[in-house]
């Protein structure tokens, strides 16, 4: 058996769930809405299916979907995209993730991470042989600390992956940090993976700015999107990479060897989605702003004390103010069984020692009804 | 960017696929039926889209279809397994091989492999840093040199990965070898990944053993299936697993890396396929042999060598009988382009010097007209 893959967890995404299950509890862990998408998006992959195109796509994507996400290049960021040289459509952004890895790294290569981060960063790296080199944000504001950040550079870097919007702590990366990353990836001549499926997922007026829109990043960038975030239809598991020309190529090469293509209903039907008009989109962030106000002020009146949260479907809080005895694992454990919510624990987002312990991250991408009562059943416990 | 993918081609199944739109050639090359799958497959995925399950399923599959590969295992094999703990489904058939050899595979192991081979096997076995120690079988009969292979055994040996029924070559590993190669796995404390994607599309009353079902071997052993080559829906791309209960955990946790799940819609569709009756199975087999028949009568007339083919879509022929002057790769672009017929050389199944250079595959999943056509076409050019 591979030794490091024995060594590390199921990931505790489907563990929390499965207790969730388990228990009969309302399920604010793992990340997914509780309702559909748009049915018109579903309705299109439905016909897809039936008139007659269920054979192989070609191998990085058809030809509608590549050109609906140039064009939302395009019009969410004025980047200018090549759909046939610059585009591909992956089996999800877990996919996209590991293939744009695979396509850059070579055994012994560095590649900087921030944390918290997603469960799938260091173990794909780590499979690829290279060494992780994590930088830590700074709760409870999530400071990017820049000393740190350029240390972890040097001319063993290859790439540095980041997630922005951030997942699990909201944080959406500001123009100023995103030009000190920039800098540095410059300098060191490497190349950036942007994890950016929460990108139409952010609130209060902010936007999502993309690395790869900064001078000098276009051609190293591999900018990644989700249509299961963007459509609120997370068990499509359709992805797609925008990259320069010269690493598309290398994206495609590791893209054939881990699903080779995607289904062309699900494919089709995101091309339409893609297409939507700007209120779609807008109405997308407005929708799970007011219920991450109303997660938030629940949270609270409960005793939590709430972090801020810009983007993202998640809130992260610190439960020390509840005086409870135990980790966050103990805790997501413990209102899960005894007062029939879950979240999931931060440190679950780290994977070097001293991560914060008193953290836990609720989904609020659920029905108004449904936060209501997971507040109701946390008043009662605690 | 990475030194070794920088160094592979996009696959030749693409490029040639690519080669014979651009040529409006008869794509004999790519295997893909030129029909669809089963109506009520389809339409059972339309109305699985339909009805609210959109997001993310269990991430080792739904149980419903974990069931259904337990049941066919049971039904074809007499295989029993535990649904719950031996069972995992990908995103396709080349997810399953690359989270088979994740599973198992360290830095530095060695994977046994039969050429000619899958050509997806050797680029995922070099990514994970595992040395690939290849046999050849010895056409025109495929035949498999024990010797070379009891030889290319060893005390680094961590799995073999070999692909029966056999593409290119259509060959059906017998019982005498199966236990041949179950014995070196045991010997050698080893894995056996089995790509048995084909598993029902063998001819004359054949049948397909599972390596699986050996003695000693059902722990040792991961069995992938896949419902595209099963249900004639080659772009669904859904694949499943079999493997013992102490490995199954391994392959998930690689699954969880690569895409985490694949669509509910069609994973309950795949379900319902795998539950229909044995009629199906064998017209499937029935119907695939006609056409077998038809398109290795019309190659022979062509003029060309038509080895024996005992299962999957695939005849190989030897072209040297026509006289041609150039490999099999300026034969498989002459036909393209000049005939209006497309085929795959068979030395892109080879990954070490010396393949042969005079066969070309042709795929004869296609409708009886075109295969008609397809030949009427290679008539009137040689
Ligand atoms: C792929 S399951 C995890 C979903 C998710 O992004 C999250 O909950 O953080
Ligand atoms: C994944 S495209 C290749 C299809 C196939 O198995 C083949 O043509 O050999």
């Amino acid at each position: 058996a591979n030794s490091y893959l024995g060594s590390i967890g199921t990931t505790i995404f489907t563990v929390m769930s499965a207790l969730a299950v388990e228990h009969r509890s309302i399920n604010l862990g793992q990340g997914f809405p509780d309702t559909e998408g748009p049915r018109d998006i579903v309705q299109a992959a439905a016909d897809a299916l039936m008139d007659g195109r269920n054979q192989y796509p070609p191998m990085p994507g058809l030809p509608e979907l590549r050109q609906a996400v140039a064009a939302a290049n395009r019009r969410f960021y004025g980047l200018d995209v090549d759909w046939a040289r610059e585009v591909t459509v992956t089996s999800g952004a877990t996919e996209a993730i590991t293939a744009c890895l695979m396509a850059v790294i070579d055994p012994g290569d560095e590649v900087v991470l921030i944390e918290p981060l997603y469960d799938t960063y260091v173990p794909v790296v780590r499979m690829l042989g290279a060494i992780p080199r994590i930088v830590r944000l700074t709760p409870p504001h999530w400071d990017l600390p820049r000393d740190q950040l350029a240390a972890a550079f040097g001319p063993k870097t290859k790439a540095i992956l980041f997630n922005s919007p951030m997942n699990p702590c909201g944080k959406v990366f500001t123009m100023e940090e995103l030009a000190f990353i920039a800098g540095l990836v410059a300098q060191w001549d490497s190349y950036a993976i942007c994890d950016e499926v929460y990108e139409h997922l952010v609130f209060d007026g902010a936007r999502h700015i993309p690395l790869m829109t900064l001078p000098g990043l276009r051609e190293r960038t591999m900018r990644i999107g989700s249509a299961g975030k963007t459509f609120s239809l997370t068990g499509w598991k359709v992805g797609y990479v925008t990259a320069g020309a010269a690493l598309t190529p290398l994206v495609q090469k590791a893209h054939q060897n881990l699903t080779f293509t995607t289904a062309p209903n699900l494919q089709r039907a995101v091309a339409a989605g893609l297409s939507r008009d700007d209120a779609y989109f807008a109405s997308l962030a407005t929708s799970l702003q007011a219920r991450r106000d109303q997660l938030a002020a629940g949270l609270a009146k409960v005793g939590l004390s709430v972090l801020p949260t810009a983007g993202t479907y998640f809130i992260t809080t610190d439960f020390a103010p509840l005086g409870f005895d135990g980790d966050d694992v103990v805790f997501c454990r413990h209102i899960t069984e005894a007062a029939g919510v879950t979240a999931i624990p931060v440190s679950a987002f780290y994977d070097e020692p001293g991560a914060p312990r008193h953290y836990a991250r609720f989904a609020f991408c659920k029905r108004p009804e449904i936060l209501e009562e997971a507040i109701a059943r946390l008043k009662r416990h605690f």
